[in-house]
């Protein structure tokens, strides 16, 4: 750790990628209740999490070509996960199964903390975490 | 937007992948000054990133297989956002300058709000992000 770097306060963007964002978009707004920011219907669906953080669902065909932008762009599932309160456990299990989302894995992790993994349409794995995973200080 | 789906209360865990963790250690650790979470020299090295987050860096080799987690793995250089304050830009600028890292591009939003864009070992496209860029609660 470079104790000359100057500070950095949080993560502000997420990345995942998916070739078909009409079904990123319905899994991220309809199912996962993710607040929409902004679309553009080659390139990207953007969404709010939280209060600091937005989650961004590029197509990689576009993205890879740079435009305005440094280019980047990936293959292959990536992952990521959102933080829920330990209270919202079983209304999220239950509202995966009632929207047809299977449940590929369920973690009780040796600090605390409880994850939920299941796959979105590009197949990223996506996984839901309670606090006491990371014990970071705001909980998870 | 499901108005039936329980809260989502922040991004946890966003992850990159590389295939030279020593690098990827040496960048986000010595460079950016992230504070080291944890490592495992053939799978992943992980970062804490302010209060509530952590960075992932994988190994995509090792988390194709899966192992005890759902598989999961990237090729192609990922992206993600760091948010810094204001007042801490032109620090970073110099900090990267001195350190050699290229800024590959500087971008003032209409929003209000820069960033600075730069790569890491693997190529992913890393970028720094004062207040004002998405206009979320928390600034960013």
């Amino acid at each position: 750790m470079d104790r000359d770097a100057p500070p950095i306060e949080t993560v502000t963007e997420t990345a995942i990628y998916a070739t078909d964002l009409d079904a990123a978009e319905a899994f991220y707004a309809d199912v996962l209740g993710l607040p929409l920011l902004g679309r553009d219907a080659a390139r990207h669906v953007f969404f709010r999490v939280g209060a600091a953080s937005v989650l961004l669902v590029f197509n990689p065909t576009t993205t890879r070509t740079g435009g305005a932008l440094p280019p980047h762009g990936t293959t292959g599932p990536g992952h990521f996960a959102l933080g829920i309160r330990a209270d919202a456990l079983e209304a999220w299990r239950a509202h995966l199964v009632a929207r047809g989302v299977a449940v590929e894995q369920e973690v009780a992790w040796p600090r605390g903390g409880r994850s939920l993994y299941f796959r979105d349409p590009a197949g990223n794995a996506v996984e839901l975490a309670t606090p006491g995973v990371w014990g970071t200080p705001a909980g998870w």
